[in-house]
């Protein structure tokens, strides 16, 4: 476990020396990790369409396509859009992320590793197409998400 | 080629097909595709500094996760967020998509299963660590942008 938290922190520091030199500005960070979590959210809704709700027909090319890239984003490195400055509203950018995100990185980490973790698991029984084992594993992500979103996110 | 081709058109419909059941509204359609193509320019960014410029150090695990990213969201669908009623800005949502491009249809899936199989060679090859082979294919995915942007974006 302190491994896994390790590595998250360690991919997020990364991440976040690469967004420094490459000097993405504390608008378009903002911008970007809302993309970024609108876009899962996206593909998150067509899942729930898919092998939650049913209201639309199954399809295993959507789904795994969905799959992949919810956990392809949420290993994306996203920690490294919430650099400093980005606490609050930036320019035309609007942000709901509480700045006590910023104060406790570690905590931070460890949920985004959970979510990348969910999500690969997700992408994997999505594979298999056994649609019982792809709802756990939906409901397992969304778990992360929610885990996040009540410690960090406004209202 | 022509199996290719059916096949990204075939997706393509089969994905705005979803969301038509989905009820996307017109104006999400727009903020999402735009969502998703920033993210992968965020990502694209990421790969040309360490594997072009040479500006930031090459680190496999980001470079891996980059283009998984870009590849993941290239064969997400996205040709589903170009529904009706997208061909020109809708409430908050400003779009610089040419109205041609919902005339040329057929068009546009080859452009984006170009752009979906350059994407996976790039995934591929980011896999194995070639740094000459990493740039060759993240410059085939960079010309499927452009072939799609040339035709399709206004200025």
């Amino acid at each position: 476990m302190k491994t896994v938290i390790a590595g998250a922190l360690s991919a997020l520091l990364l991440s976040a020396a690469v967004t420094a030199q490459a000097q993405v500005s504390p608008e378009d960070q903002i911008e970007l990790r809302k993309a970024g979590f609108s876009y899962m959210a996206w593909n998150m809704g067509k899942l729930k369409a898919q092998v939650i709700e049913g209201s639309v027909e199954y399809n295993q090319e959507q789904v795994e396509a969905a799959a992949n890239t919810i956990a392809a984003i949420a290993n994306s490195g996203i920690g490294a859009l919430f650099g400093p400055g980005t606490e609050k509203d930036v320019g035309h950018q609007r942000t709901r992320v509480d700045p006590a995100l910023f104060d406790n990185m570690p905590d931070v980490a460890k949920l985004a590793g959970n979510m990348g973790t969910a999500a690969n698991t997700l992408a994997a029984e999505a594979k298999t197409g056994d649609k019982d084992a792809i709802r756990v594993a939906f409901g397992e992500v969304g778990k992360t998400c929610k885990a996040c979103h009540e410690k960090y996110r406004l209202d």
